[in-house]
Formats: structure tokens, sequence, C-alpha cells
């Protein structure tokens, strides 16, 4: 056998790689009330469990469509955008890798709001762009104008923010697009808990007619909970569209998600009640911390970030593991006092709140 | 609206990109004999059936297994090879972009054997590595002595070829590889068409125990009849495979896909059967087409890759599509010459003879 160190094929990107973390995922058979990767606590349309019944199992033996023709045109009728200005993958993720793929050369700058959803970093690295974070203010408010002064390629950009769950409202966003030479991508896996319309007025989509540099990507995981199927979808002007097109693997999604992501949004409804069921578990919550005197911001999302006057961060999301519930902590600067904790269901916002006194 | 250019955010590699042109895939209500994109023209097994009938909606609001632990135990099973050493993606295409996203650096020379899987081409490209094509004898065969003495840092190699079919044994593989310094990349896309025995005793899976420089790729598309589903997976040393786990996207692989993959490999015989049923019928068409004055080259995967004397590829492509029988062409040099055709059914093969006697 020849003797080879084991990274000796590992390019230079992979060798300065940290890898993106995510929330520790429990047995399912364990009982976990699972806090900790926003994940939806309602289930997803009982459509799709005919949808499944139903499968012509001779379908799967063959290719999925390779655009998706019949999903996009769905996405199309749904959010009244062309089917050449949409773009689906195998989750969010996949879209964002795809975007630093085919948009950055090496050594171009991207700009990320701090904090931020810790995969840009990542993927960043990974693709050998350099990321620069801006500091927000004393209540996490994003620097718009050191965004636009600093020279970038591009802005990434949550909206609803993650992990803060603060939002931008749309003037904010139009406004600094249109003065900015980049790319502006825009994130709004949470926006569908902004506003109990499914934050439909406050959503970037209404500036792709008049904005060629913005990206809005989209995500099933969330609000029509289904994180296990890995579908997202994006929003760009053609041209981008077209170039991600090209980058991306032929078959990048497959044929069983991209049929349940089809009836996912014939029952747009249905998300839409269990958007709004969030946003009440959302206040309820907030109300009550509160009252047990933790610190909150004024999160659209589904889920809170909030921090205590006399417990860390860290020591409480041991303690409540201990109790079986897992919310999430990150250990990075200005983050690691905080908690956040993912809306579910009424029942266990409650436990919660009975387990935090206890603590407390 | 600022005019900017569509192209403007394109990268270089994205400019430069040729991008892969997948077989056609016509409409399913189309009375359409599909023998273009090496589909298995027999169903999957049918526990899938009962699998998708039992799925626990529930479970798709939550995030897939990220390293597909339970899958991976069964690969391991069925494979005789520690989970360690295996990897799963998003079909195999996924896993081949994951090769070059993290084993090359830019301007980086892999070798191909020509011909052979066009993917590989274009993912050089999209990863900015340089790609040299080693020109192959008059039968096709590969010239091992020029792979081993160009200056380069990895060899893909279609074993059996795509899109010819020719097999190399395991012998020269191992010579090869023992001799050569870079990675060698083993795709064993059709293996299982190899032999009776699913080319268990042709594969480089039993060299992994003496090399560190080969990973095997697999695909479930084809002799799982799985195409759909987008499931492929890899076997190499443990340093690889951990330098591709830390690419990847968090959760590249869906529920329901990772859970299909376990049924079809918990029914492996199955496969095994229908493996069995399309060697018979290759052995069939391949006896029809030599009467019928086709070249034929000895092929081990479910294709058959042939001209005729007196027809141009070209011209027979055509002339099937027009009696609804689709067929590959392929216009490279050297190729254009010749079809493949996807080994189907027993029946579609005497329907391909019949209208191959009309055209002829």
């Amino acid at each position: 056998m020849k003797s080879l160190q084991e990274n000796k094929f590992w390019n230079e990107k992979l060798n300065n790689l940290s890898p993106y973390i995510p929330g520790e995922q429990p047995d399912p058979d364990d009982e976990i009330i699972k806090l900790n990767t926003n994940e939806n606590p309602y289930p997803p349309t009982d459509s799709i469990v005919d949808l499944l019944e139903d499968i012509d199992i001779m379908r799967l033996a063959l290719y999925p469509q390779s655009d998706w023709s019949e999903l996009r045109q769905v996405l199309s009728q749904t959010y009244s955008i062309p089917a050449d200005q949409i773009f689906c993958g195998n989750g969010s993720d996949e879209i964002l890798t795809l975007i630093f793929r085919s948009f950055f050369n090496p050594g171009d700058v991207v700009l990320l709001p701090y904090p931020n959803y810790s995969l840009y970093e990542t993927l960043a690295q990974s693709n050998d762009v350099q990321f620069e974070y801006v500091q927000s203010g004393d209540n996490f408010e994003i620097n718009l104008n050191e965004l636009l002064n600093r020279p970038s390629k591009a802005v990434f950009f949550s909206n609803p923010n993650a992990p803060t769950g603060k939002l931008y409202t749309l003037d904010v966003i139009k406004d600094f697009c249109s003065k900015y030479d980049g790319l502006f991508i825009l994130d709004e896996a949470y926006i569908d808990f902004a506003s109990e319309n499914a934050g439909k007025e406050l959503s970037g989509i209404t500036l792709l007619n008049e904005l060629d540099n913005l990206i809005v990507v989209r995500t099933f995981s969330k609000s029509f909970s289904l994180a296990g199927i890995r579908s997202g979808y994006a929003f760009s002007s053609k041209g981008l569209i077209e170039g991600l097109m090209r980058m991306k693997d032929s078959y990048n999604l497959d044929y069983i998600s991209q049929q349940i992501s089809i009836k996912a949004l014939e029952d747009y409804d249905i998300m839409l009640e269990n958007a709004e069921r969030i946003i009440e578990n959302r206040q309820f919550l907030s109300d009550e911390l509160f009252h047990l005197g933790f610190d909150l911001l004024n999160s659209k999302a589904n889920f809170l970030f909030t921090k205590h006057k006399n417990h860390s961060g860290e020591d409480l999301v041991k303690k409540l593991k201990e109790k079986k519930i897992f919310v999430r902590h990150f250990k990075q600067e200005r983050l690691n006092e905080y908690i956040r904790i993912t809306i579910g269901q009424r029942e266990d916002m409650e436990t919660l709140i009975d387990k935090l006194k206890e603590i407390i």
C-alpha cells in the first residue's frame, strides 16, 4: 500500500474551510422538544400523502425534468413572476452555492452584514471568495452606509435576518439596491412569517421589475414544513437565472421533491394558516419571555433571538437540554450571550416557559 | 431601471462554459420508445410503493440526516466497506462535481480518455480545471501508457466506458493505479450490467484496501431503476471521503431519496434479476443488429454503441425518431458515425429491429 497523507489530495480551499455546523438532529424517537433548527411544528399538507400514495413507480426509473418546467409554471402562477426568472434547487443551500460558483471570481469581495446566516461565510471560503463582515449597531441595526461604501462584488442580506429576526422594509432595500452596483442576494427564507399575508407586501419580489442586480432566495423548508425534501427556489433577472441554469447539475432536483413542491404551492392557504399560528405562538412566547426577564428583539421570523440578564446563553442551552428541550446557541462574538428559540406548537411553548421558570 | 448587460455578473468560468447536454426527455404521455438516456426499462422494487404509502408526513418537516447514517450503514453492509469510506450524493453528478471542487486547484490538469462521459469536460470548465483528452486506438482501446506518462492531477475513467460500453479488467486498473500518483476516479455507473453477478468480481471496490488514490463512483439511476430520485454513492479512502463531506452542502440528499435508496439495497436481488434480463436483451439486440450489418463493440453496459456501414448515425437517429423511437447521437469527433441505443425490454428491442429493417 502506498503511504499517502490523508489530505494530500485536498485543495487549498478545502484545507482552509471551516465547515458550516448545522443544529443538532436528535434521534426522532427521542422525546425531545426540538426548537433548534427553525423547522415548522405543523405538518405539511395532507394532499402530499395522497401524492405519495399515487406516484407511478415506473416514473422513478426516468430522469426528472431538468428545467422543472411543471414546478416552475406553478411558481410562476403563485408569485406572478415569468418562468424564465425562476430557478429551483436542492434546497436554498444549493442555490446559494451556485450563486458563489457562477458570479464571483477568486479574490472577489462579498459583504456580509454581521450577524448573518453563517453558511455565507462557509460558501465564500469553499469558493475562494473573500468575505468581510460589516458590524451592526447596538441593537443589531445593519450599517447600510458602510455596506454601500466599501468596495464589493455582492451583499448577502437575510431578511428577516438570521439569527436576529429583524426585518428591513422594502423601501430601505429598494433604496440600497438602486444605489448599489453589485449583486444583492436577498435571502427570504423566513419572510412568510413576517406578516399575516406571508410577507407579501414586504418581499423583494415586487422589486424584480425595477432591479436586475437582485436575487430573491426562498425555501420550502420553513413555512411549507418541508425541510426533509430539500427544495428551494429563487427569483431574479433572466440573465442571472440563465447563468445559474448553465452552472447547475443537469438533474438537480429529484422527481418526488418537484411533485411535492407543486402540491405545497397548490395548498398555499394551508401554509398561510400555519404561518399565522406561528405568528400567534411567537407573540405568546415573546410576552412570556419578557415577563421572565428576557431581552427580546422584534423578530419577524419563526424564531426568537433572546438573552437573559442573569443567565448566559451557554448555560440556558445546557440546562434546557437536560430537560429535553433543544434550542440553538452560537459561539460567535456578540451572539454568545443569546439563545435562538424556534417557534413551536403552543403546548411546546408552554412547556418551554415552565422549564425556564424552573431554571431561572 | 438600471441598464445592465445580462451577463455582467457572470464569472469567467461561466462565460467559458459549454453546458452538458442531456438526452432529450419526451413528454411521458407521448407513446415514445425511449432508448436515449440509459434508463432502466424495468420498474424499481415494489417495496418502494409501500414505503411511499407509509411515510410519516411529519418527518418531511424535519431536516434529513446530514451524514445519511442509516443509508450509509446499509451501503456498508451491502458492499462490505466501512461507513466512513462511503459518500452519498444528489446523483453521482453531484459527487463528480464535489470531486472537482474539493481536490483540484485552478489550472490543474485532469486527463480524460477519449471518448468519455462528456460531463467530466463540463465540470472541468466550470471549476477552472484544465482537461486534456487522450485519444484511443482504432477500436477505442484506451492508451494507458499515455495516461500514465502525461503529467496530470487526476484521471476520470468510466468503466464500462461511456459511450462505448468497453470494460477494462481489474488487473489493468490495479496496475495503472499503483503506478499513478494522481487521483483515479473510476465511474462504475454501468458496472452492474457487466456480469451476471452485478460485476462484483470486476469492480474497483475490491481494490480499496490497497489503493488510496481511488474513488469508485456509483449510482442508483441505472441498475436500480431510480434515475428519478437522484441518488448516487461513492467509495474511497477515509481522507478523501472526509474531504467531500467538508465541501458538500449540509443536507445534500433528501429524506425520501435516502429512504428509497435503502429499500432498493434491501431488494438487491431484484436489481440483479433486472440486470440479468438486460444482459439477455443486450445479447439479443447485438445478434440482431449484427445480422442487419451493424458494427458492434463488445458492450458490457445497458447500451450498445454501434454504426452501420451504409447509414450515418445522424440519419438513423432522425429516421428512428420519425418512428417514435429515441436513441442517442453524439456530434463529437469519431462518435458522430455511431448511435447509442439503451437496452430496453425485449418487446421494445423487437420493435426497434423491425423499424430498423424498414429503414435499412
